[in-house]
């Protein structure tokens, strides 16, 4: 009965249990790896990586595959069926060696990256990054022949499946119209609004109990993950296990606190995906627009609002001092403060979305060919000029080489930022439906609005749906961006 | 040329990629993973171990190893085929399924052993160890009608290439005949020698900062490894990423410093096995006897000493403060003190060997079918008065729930352990032959005479000798037991 199902479906466990090494390694080389463990690292990453690719790649999935399609399927199996179709099909397109080179360039340039961001070494990064590029070019050019999209498109999808630049640009031109206004009338009507900054030095230790002990409120499971330190800071690990990390400025406390919760909304998606499914396609997490849109439920719609920082306000003051700066009120200024500045990770809200689409409009250009590694450094100072007014000539540190994702090879994810943040805004404004009272709830401690609904309408879920119809039968419509900027406009211009 | 020779040589190398990946996820699951991550983890491990099984027990590698055996190869590739063949003789005796059977129970047991443990829970602890005693016993099963050797003398092999129970039982029967005796009268010349207790609390941080400064003394690469937490001390990682692990207790800094020297000593022979070699198996260490005599050369030869103990007393005082316990002479006397006790890792080095032989005696009997796992408690303690005059009745965690090796499934294991304690004194006779001043030298800090003997004679060798040949070339004489009673005699009783 169903056998050709059954037997993709042992194979795609096996797939899972290899991918378990991958998350787990792939962790400790962001965390605990000494530096000269590097080359066997790298080699031992890519030797597993050509294992998963020759299992996903093996000729018999095919008719395997085939067989499922005329099999007495229930409907979760028929999701799951395409689920796998979508693993196999994007895997095929690609020769073992492409698969491997890759994981030898990017591991290689993350782990130099490393380094020469500290030194602003814009040069020795190129250098590593060029390789990167030429390998994604060559993916992002198989893969479109097969989509029949353009080069870009063919990235995208593999973050954001059903996602193309031509709905991206039109909701970002969008975007373009009425953000830098809102930008400026935020920044003009806090111009007079005193805001007490926090007097450090706060010692990365104590970060982490404030950080551990929110992440205790939003209920993180810590028999089923950890909280760890990383350069760059990411969720990672199985859903079983999930490793998240962050970094501490012992000046300032306020980006990692944020950090973490942003990466504890991540967590709480994956420790919430149905257990029964985990070891299928079917049961991963949906997108990585949807992904960010649970990290973004969590920071932006959740902990920056004012009722969730008066909720925190005693613990902040509990485990960093006391001081006038950690009023409830004044955490509050803190966290919807406008100001532009580089970096994307330490970004405002408002002011995010102009990085999101800095860096969409490089990458893309970048993938299609129309521009080189070279041009980067030009092309970030003018966009940043233009969208927010900051002048980045020479700070290679600050610009380009902020982020973890072109080292890694991570082209077409960025846009999938500012997509969750307007998910978000989207799942908050049901939310808000349903519970006119929010505020009150949360102030009061009460989160379980916020995450029985996620856990019903998204967690649950996992990619039994598409996203469109996620979306659409959660929050009553498609993806609709007008419940962003009504949420911009609400917070910062009200 | 040597095409059957060379294409061996790259199926060993991508088995050691697949090892580093078994090496630092288990290193992880030791010292990172939360208690709901095991299920899927032990899953994963087992998947791998499948994996791995698999790639040795090819077919077609037994007509490329008798290939090899007719190309032209130079003597190290020679001792590498011979080491490969090892390999694969020790594999190809295991059906697939009996590994992953094994590494799904062990890694079950050793899970909840860590809760048991504390909760000195030995039934709950029988009913796994069953399951892995069982599956140890079919194991030696097929390994001893294969080798034609006893049961336990086939697991011994794993671990002691050439070693066998009659060579062991001779080896012990003559320990036994002087080691109580030497034991009685260290006590009594101890009885009035006053030792002043050092005074705690300890802070596991200043232990570690501690441990870390021995660490660079004792010139471990931390460019190339780390030091961690975990239940059961271990070094684990790969040649290029050693990771060592020990555990704080608040009242008692002693032990976990001797602990962190006894794995460094593990470390410094990974870190400096021939790295040209290191993807191969004659470049792996020699066995574990002889690891545990580097271990022992830098915990007990070394570091237990009275130069070292002066050289490092300050160290000693900078970190934990300073106290009348902590002056060279009183650090000698607490790290010469014998007093038989319950833990075997926390035993003195006058009564470890009676711990080994009383492990030695249960599992050999255990394993030969002599007897049941619900006889050992009671054996355990029989042996425990016998050889130490300790009762452990009813005290199961302080008793054979102490060591992790069993759960683990490691049968056959720990008479390396005092094999490599008379290794190490062997080697110690040998330097002080060639340095009559080596004390002075010690503690002067001149610590290179040990370091540079031990490099060129055990760690650059790797796996190129026999055991036998090894020491042999090494010492100018093959195992000879009565360089550890001569220093034992030295050391206690002058």
């Amino acid at each position: 009965m169903n056998a050709a199902y059954n037997d993709l479906s042992s194979t795609f466990t096996r797939l899972y249990r290899f991918r378990h090494l991958n998350s787990i390694v792939g962790w400790d080389h962001s965390t605990m790896m000494p530096k000269n463990g590097n080359d066997a690292r790298a080699a031992a990453l890519a030797e597993l990586g050509v294992l998963m690719h020759n299992m996903i790649t093996e000729p018999a999935l095919k008719s395997k595959l085939d067989a499922a399609d005329q099999e007495n399927l229930k409907p979760l199996e028929r999701a799951n069926l395409r689920e796998m179709k979508r693993a196999w099909q994007s895997a095929n397109l690609l020769p073992a060696k492409l698969v491997e080179d890759m994981s030898l360039a990017s591991s290689k340039c993350e782990h130099a990256w490393r380094e020469q961001r500290p030194a602003n070494d814009w040069k020795g990064l190129a250098e590593n990054l060029k390789d990167v590029v030429r390998l994604a070019r060559e993916q992002a050019k198989l893969l479109a022949a097969e989509k029949g999209t353009t080069r870009y498109d063919a990235l995208l999808d593999m973050y954001e499946p059903g996602m193309t630049t031509a709905k991206i640009q039109a909701i970002f031109a969008d975007v373009k119209t009425w953000l830098p206004d809102l930008i400026a009338k935020a920044r003009a009507l806090q111009a007079n609004d005193a805001l007490v900054k926090p007097v450090g030095p706060f010692a990365a230790e104590k970060q982490k109990a404030l950080g551990l002990a929110v992440m205790k409120h939003l209920q993180f499971d810590f028999d089923g993950g950890r909280l760890d330190v990383s350069a760059h800071p990411f969720c990672g690990g199985v859903p079983e296990d999930v490793r998240i990390t962050t970094r501490y400025r012992e000046d300032d406390f306020a980006q990692s606190l944020m950090g973490i919760i942003h990466e504890t909304g991540h967590a709480r998606y994956e420790q919430n995906l149905p257990r029964e499914l985990v070891d299928q396609p079917v049961g991963l997490a949906r997108s990585m627009g949807i992904h960010e849109s649970q990290s973004l439920s969590f920071e932006m719609q959740l902990a920056r609002s004012k009722p969730f920082l008066k909720l925190i306000a005693p613990l902040v003051r509990e485990h960093l001092g006391d001081q006038p700066a950690f009023s409830a009120d004044n955490l509050g200024k803190l966290y919807s403060r406008v100001a532009p500045g580089y970096i994307r990770v330490d970004a405002d809200e408002a002011c995010y979305p102009a990085h999101v689409i800095l860096r969409f409009e490089i990458e893309s250009a970048l993938v299609n060919g129309e521009i080189e590694v070279d041009d980067i450094p030009a092309l970030w100072n003018e966009k940043m000029k233009a969208y927010l007014g900051i002048d980045t000539k020479g700070n290679f540190k600050d610009g380009p080489m902020q982020d973890v994702h072109w080292p890694l090879g991570l082209l077409g994810y960025f846009p999938s930022y500012t997509l969750g943040a307007m998910y978000a805004a989207q799942y908050f404004a049901t939310i808000r439906r349903l519970h006119p009272d929010l505020d009150q709830k949360i102030e009061a401690g009460n989160l379980a609005p916020i995450f029985d609904w996620l856990k019903d309408n998204i967690w649950s879920k996992a990619s039994e749906l598409s996203t469109d119809e996620l979306v659409a039968r959660a929050t009553g419509e498609a993806l609709n961006p007008k419940h962003f900027r009504v949420h911009l406009e609400t917070r910062y211009l009200a």
